[in-house]
């Protein structure tokens, strides 16, 4: 079994060194050649391009921004071509439901396999192989996808046999996570201009009703000031956008995926746009004078 | 030692039943007799007043819904008035950091002893005695309520000298809560529009970056269709009000703590305040024409 993934960044280069790990002979693409030199130094092999590596695998996964980067990535550069009959491409990115049911109808109509598979968990589970995979697809793209699913995930939830479901079930996770992000720097800022010490902050709240998975997993980035960016202000933009639209198409007011929305929005204008989504927070305190931790 | 419990809703309730299944001698009081008759058949002696109750205890703790009901259990009911010098009381009720501390110093004035002892978890865990419970005040005031503190929590943080610290620490927690409740009505509403199942969707989301505390308490609520109302929608009305004060004293502009705030009133309007805080999910179903599982 020869596994490639094609994308680098912090899920698909965790994704592709868990991979490693598990044993499985991995390939991996970018176009960050940098990338690429340091999957090889732990024990990937580069790929020069998408097509090279999907003509040498079984199962490809695509770890990169959105749908146009996943089309891009499978058909403008001659992956899906490349590929042998029968190989099965695992669509990882967050793209609208419609998306990655058009994508993988048309991985099935040149001969391939094709699982709808984004994923949750964040930089640190991808590199463990403990990524929570939401999937859909036939049995036969699940049961290509085995064993590089269980080198990724510690969760596979299968979703049913269409893609597009997963999709769904991925933007559902995205308003939650979008909205939880903002609401955690609105109420850590909050807390820091009361004069309380956002690290005994998240240690009370995280054992409380208030917590939230990105309460605990972004918080400490702004109690620390580190906004080094393992996921950045700008896919909210992206995500956020899609959890909007889907509402719109079937009559619900999103309005608090909408204000999440408009906090991203205003990050990106004030420059942090490729900063940690944690960043966010530098909206609040900049408005209201206020210092946060590590920011000058 | 003998202890008291003010007001025996869900939380109180609770945290009275835990009292007494750790062994501990627990009096009763609320406005509602059949809440002090249903304490009493599971093992709690009911008071027929705040101050006949006050006058036995060692240590009292207040179950209200605001800093007004506190007051009015404290100091119009005879409560304070009729207690033994040095007995600790316990706010246990959300309510502005100054109200606290305001009440706090009342007490000490009268020869009590008190401690701000804001709460969180749920009713099921006040029911366990697995509160968790936010508190701050003086030593001597601690080393009173300490029997009644483990008998009630599960966790107790210690937040420092001065009454009004703890208070500050829940309203960071109702900040984040009143949003995550919100935002679970609003992805869960959205998930049904779009056909998926709610069961289904907390499982997995459960899994993933999008849970929160919330999410994993109240979803069930949306899923199920039961609005039974374990914390109400217009406590939100109460909670999230403090929060937008407090922020606007700061300079902050909390947008989504407004937004949520805003999603409650229009909940409470729509003659929902009295039922389950989920049934903010109604709103967005009722806007969008779209039937929520068990809503006729």
């Amino acid at each position: 079994m020869k596994v490639g993934i094609i994308g680098l960044g912090s899920m698909g280069g965790g994704a592709a060194r868990a991979c490693v790990a598990a044993g499985l002979v991995t390939q991996g693409h970018d176009i960050a050649e940098a990338a690429m030199r340091a999957f090889a130094a732990e024990g990937g092999q580069a790929a020069a391009t998408p097509g090279a590596l999907a003509a040498q695998c079984d199962a490809v996964a695509v770890y990169v921004l959105n749908a146009d980067q996943t089309e891009a990535a499978l058909f403008d550069s001659g992956a899906a071509a490349a590929a042998r009959p029968g190989t099965v491409f695992l669509l990882c990115a967050t793209m609208p439901p419609a998306r990655a049911t058009a994508i993988a109808e048309r991985l099935v109509g040149m001969g391939h396999l094709a699982l709808d598979a984004p994923v949750s968990g964040g930089a640190a589970k991808a590199r463990a192989g403990a990524l929570t995979i939401m999937a859909s697809g036939s049995e036969a793209a699940f049961a290509r996808a085995s064993v590089m699913l269980d080198a990724m995930a510690a969760q596979v939830f299968r979703l049913g046999p269409e893609p597009g479901m997963a999709s769904r079930m991925k933007i559902v996770n995205q308003h939650l996570a979008g909205i939880h992000i903002a609401a955690a720097a609105e109420a850590l800022t909050q807390a820091i201009a009361l004069g309380m010490d956002p690290a005994q902050v998240i240690e009370v709240i995280a054992d409380c009703a208030g917590t939230s998975w990105m309460f605990e997993n972004r918080g400490p980035h702004i109690a620390q000031g580190d906004y080094t960016p393992l996921s950045a202000v700008e896919i909210w933009l992206k995500d956020l956008a899609i959890v909007v639209d889907i509402a719109t198409e079937v009559g619900l007011d999103p309005v608090l995926a909408r204000a999440a929305l408009a906090r991203f929005r205003a990050a990106a204008e004030a420059g942090f746009g490729r900063e940690d989504d944690a960043a966010v927070a530098k909206v609040y305190a900049r408005a209201a004078g206020l210092a946060l931790p590590g920011v000058a």
